[in-house]
């Protein structure tokens, strides 16, 4: 392997101003970050919940180890094996990968993970739990289980009530296996823009988990872990009373898109600042009107719209392809070189294809973190 | 560097079955690959024009060099200055940067690139070819440049006729650089779906091209190369008698926006075969009419829509999130782990958050080739 090349694989240098940063670079306002950790530590301990911070957002050691330290969290979420032995592999010590493992080579992977750190995984199928519990054995280790109910969002998890309660007893009874819990996250309500059908979506939530958590007491299961929640919502989970585990991810950088989203005055949600941009460059001014930026498809995802330039509304970046963004410029007043923030529309995806986190305070080069578990989706 | 491991950070070895290949995964179907490449480079030879194959969306050396030494490539293109880099290191002795260059650093770059390999480069700014020439005579260096003309795409390049004409007087006359010719890339036009209004854009950036031509002439400048064209349209600018150098890139992979465009007839175009696939599996089978694989938004790029299934029409992907899709399955016919091959919407951002190409033939995984330039957006 050759060694990382500013400029080649590696966009900065600690150190370096931020002006000198190659770009397209994702950076990190490393302020706006540590606020956003901090805010999300003081209501969890304001709320007596837990908050296990979701790394499918950032896929970095450096950043959930952060979280843990700097923000309670008391674990990490994950989606997919490979980020979990990524963590584990960087030090994080509690794992819930926050979805179905259902492939035998994955689920062996994931009994093996489990003889080096707390493991837990989502279940929604009766067979997964022997496939699970067979591999546990195999190793001698334990893997925790939650029964992930569908509470909304259409995708995995069974019906809440007899259907969890099936699973949620196989569970108890099989080898290697403990039954920790509930995961109900209704991922389809994050972005919801109006307050009072986002609140209404969780409040069912809400009712399907507590109806199934009496109905788990009645067969005498106790739930350590009732979990849930996204940026978008975790007020709502947070102060429900029944959720006691939140999962936050995109609080810590923000997106374009979750700030669509609106609180109950009709404000735009504020406790979160933007902290992740895209720091990009002005590659061609040969139009009056417009200039071309350089971060285009590959520098982001678009799933959830365009990106907004920070700070800026004389300008607008207002088409992207392949390797070019369009910034529409009526004033024309952007110069060939000159360097503009771009908040991602979605943050989570946008940092997928990015191998670098460049931290930044105050106009220069703090801190670089791996990208860690990126491309990490087996 | 921890060595890779399968399942980790590769998602196969060579000899394994296709069934075993870790999901979800970037397959290459090798022989509809090899077919492609094939039908290209019978094109060029018929129609005696020069292909440089365009690396932007495959962003591999080994792709690179069989292009090169199996479809008759003459050089390769690429968009950045880092992908370049890479593609030289990997073997490839003839690159044009496609784009333009004005950061000085990238400029540095790229003129000590030019000590290793031919390297030309895109130029739509007079202030650009001062800074070129200055950094080509520091390395004792000859950069060859293209002026670029905007003939349509609405993104870089000077218009067509003076502006352009300006710009080579002065490459031809710098120190260290070479006037080389003309790029005019027609990207807007690539995916248009209705072959009349496809061809009639590519007439008129044919025109455009001509008439810069006959200018430069009349100053004694000629043209090594009058380049452009990508997969949708080739077969224009492949035959309009002015064009002696065609860049197509998708042609390898297609996709399903690809295949939405037509031919003269009102079919789809057909010469080349779907060679690119996302090997997922299916992960959450707790509803009757629906299937969860896990290829989600992280493996793959949806600017250009949905992926669609390969060889079914019972089965159908109708949405995407972070880490699922979600399958319509009316006949309830999935299995769990049972795998499907996804075309992709949309080839090069798709390959650009992989680092393997998993090469497969006759149901055996063959080669492993790595994404050389994934993330190398600098």
């Amino acid at each position: 392997m050759t060694k990382p090349v500013v400029g080649l694989n590696i966009p900065a240098e600690v150190g370096m101003a931020l002006a000198d940063v190659s770009t397209p670079a994702l950076i990190i306002d490393l302020d706006a970050f540590e606020k956003n950790v901090k805010t999300m530590g003081i209501f969890i301990k304001d709320k007596g919940i837990r908050h296990r911070a979701h790394a499918k957002t950032h896929k970095s050691a450096d950043i959930a180890l952060y979280q843990m330290e700097n923000g309670g969290a008391c674990g990490i979420c994950c989606q997919k094996v490979s980020e979990a032995e990524t963590l584990v592999a960087g030090g994080v010590g509690d794992v819930l990968v926050t979805n179905q493992v259902v492939d035998p080579k994955k689920i062996d992977r994931l009994a093996r993970l489990a003889g080096k750190a707390r493991v837990l995984v989502c279940v929604d199928d009766l067979g997964n739990v022997d496939d699970l519990s067979n591999a546990a054995t195999r190793y001698a280790v334990n893997i925790e289980c939650l029964v992930e109910i569908d509470c909304g969002a259409s995708r995995c998890g069974v019906q809440w009530g007899q259907p969890a309660l099936e699973i949620a007893i196989k569970i108890a009874a099989s080898d290697g296996l403990t039954f920790s819990g509930i995961q109900a996250y209704q991922g389809a309500a994050q972005h919801v823009r109006d307050f009072t059908d986002r609140k209404a979506r969780i409040t069912t939530a809400v009712q399907q988990v507590a109806d199934t958590i009496k109905m788990l007491k009645q067969v005498n299961l106790e739930c350590d872990i009732i979990g849930g929640a996204g940026t978008g919502s975790y007020y709502f989970e947070g102060t429900s009373g029944v959720y006691n585990e939140i999962q936050c991810g995109s609080y810590i950088f923000m997106d374009a898109d979750y700030q669509r989203i609106k609180d109950e005055e009709g404000s735009f949600i504020s406790e979160f600042e933007n902290s992740l941009f895209i720091w990009t460059s002005i590659m061609s001014r040969a139009k009056r009107d417009q200039a071309i930026c350089d971060a285009g498809l590959k520098a982001q995802s678009l799933d959830s719209g365009l990106p907004v330039i920070f700070g800026r509304d004389d300008i607008e970046y207002i088409k992207c392809s392949d390797e070019h963004g369009v910034i529409s410029d009526p004033a024309n007043v952007l110069e060939l070189n000159e360097k503009l923030k771009l908040i991602p529309g979605h943050c989570d995806p946008t940092c997928n294809v990015y191998d670098w986190y460049v931290g930044v305070r105050g106009g220069v080069v703090e801190c670089l973190w791996p990208v860690t578990a990126r491309g990490m989706a087996y």
